[in-house]
């Protein structure tokens, strides 16, 4: 594998996701910190009206606005939109400055810890996933696969190399040190990796990664007009990466009546309650855990 | 005094805050459960477009429009504050059909577990609050007095009788379950008490409450051109309604600095590191506790 030049650290693709936004901001500022020998690291504010605004998003949700046939629509002009296409130029347009790496930060109201999310299987990102698991065990690597780079509308889609990191749980539009640190620590722990796979002393890990797969998605209960009408049952909230076995409670509606879990086999849920995805009709997301040999 | 004719309950005066404004959904679907015998209970979604729109506010915050000044200014005309008179048209302003008893329901991202915010110190607001921390523990009574009614902007100020409930820690935009029903017993225990009391039978409470007063609002650390530059430090996340001591740690700076409290006696500091007030330049209220004699 070729050498890394240029390592993207993103943050604020969300606009109330201020964990990564505020990084960006410390790293602008002590540049420093994130400063490696063997490549060049630079970062992105990527949505920052929204960010201005204290939201998840000014028109439309920019992390998915990254499909490569819509970076090619001239007739899409949403500020998200445009913004996707100057991100595209300024990270992924021109061979001299393209990264090479992209990582992007985002925070979950959910119990998430620190998630990578794959989006592909590149050797170097599953041992770098499997390396950061191994050093700290609040990391988990959840793995959404696209059929098809084509159908990825995420940043990441840019770049092959590279995950975002999601983390939680927090609320939108607020710091919590803890969560703030945990996460600074982990992009060290991603930079120092790749200044070392540069130099060819990639440290070994052990063999095997816990993998998350994604399954599904699952939604509230909601009654015939569309209006949601159940929460996550109490014994589900933030029980993420927890088997979830059949006849489980799931639910409750708002009259108190228990919805199980009626699947055939154990999934291991995600995203429980991720207050963005109320919009989106997801009320968690359905992995199946899996151990890989690496 | 006079009975208690009408009672209001009103949820969704922000609309990112989704336990008061489905509670009021529930309510309307199920209008048995707020039914008493000596009194008309009714319910109202004070926000329905920032609800819609999953945000605390479409122009302008609603619970803070109510100032009397305000109400009777026709060239105020954004959306919150003819919101904010049509509201007053009808919880105040015709006297037959005026609400006598006035509950807003609030949640907030600090540890506020359930707050009765009074904004005054009517005899019978004392001794409500005085019965439901009785009742539960998790109830705190916060008191953030006025000097004259011509200076609240809440929601509350309509109706000497009645408080804000303020239930924490959530984010904005979802629900949590058990929350969720806590707020709703909360809501029940309310109804029942003012049932009793027009009934003449109000059940005896301690003769003591303990309070935190309002003392003064501190904003976090900025830089020169205002941008945050420092969190909660997080030995204080929630650490609502504990004692702060002079010397106590209060913030970390972005570049890990800590920054202690000098203030020159305890006090205990709440609404610590709530979403809604970093525009607000408000990262915690420090209050007072005491113990009343009511």
């Amino acid at each position: 594998m070729n050498q890394i030049n240029r390592v993207a650290i993103v943050g604020g693709t969300h606009g109330n996701e201020f964990t990564g936004a505020y990084l960006i901001q410390k790293f602008a500022q002590f540049p420093d910190l994130i400063t490696r020998q063997s490549f060049e690291t630079v970062t992105l504010l990527a949505n920052p009206n929204a960010f201005a605004a204290g939201r998840r998003y000014v028109e439309k949700d920019l992390n998915r606005c990254f499909l490569k046939q819509d970076l090619q629509d001239p007739t899409l002009r949403s500020y998200e939109e445009l913004q996707a296409k100057s991100i595209q130029n300024t990270l992924a347009s021109n061979r001299d400055k393209q990264a090479d790496f992209i990582l992007d930060l985002h925070s979950s109201t959910a119990n998430m810890g620190l998630t990578i999310i794959l989006v592909n299987s590149h050797p170097l990102n599953l041992r770098l996933a499997a390396y950061l698991s191994q050093i700290n065990p609040l990391v988990k690597v959840y793995r959404c696969s696209f059929k098809s780079i084509e159908e990825n509308p995420f940043v990441n889609s840019l770049c092959e190399l590279g995950f975002a990191i999601e983390v939680g749980p927090i609320a939108q539009g607020l710091l919590k040190a803890k969560l703030f640190q945990q996460t600074e620590e982990l992009v060290y722990a991603v930079l120092d990796y790749l200044e070392r796979f540069n130099q060819g002393g990639i440290p070994s890990t052990k063999e095997t990664l816990i993998l998350y797969d994604h399954l599904s998605v699952v939604d509230y209960p909601k009654k015939p007009d569309g209006t949601i009408f159940g929460m996550i049952h109490p014994e589900l909230q933030d029980k993420d990466y927890q088997a979830l076995n059949p006849g489980d409670p799931i639910f409750i509606t708002l009259d108190n009546k228990i919805i199980f879990y009626e699947g055939a086999s154990t999934v291991w849920p995600i995203f429980i309650n991720e207050a963005a995805y109320y919009e989106k009709g997801i009320a968690m997301c359905f992995t199946q855990r899996q151990q890989i040999n690496i």
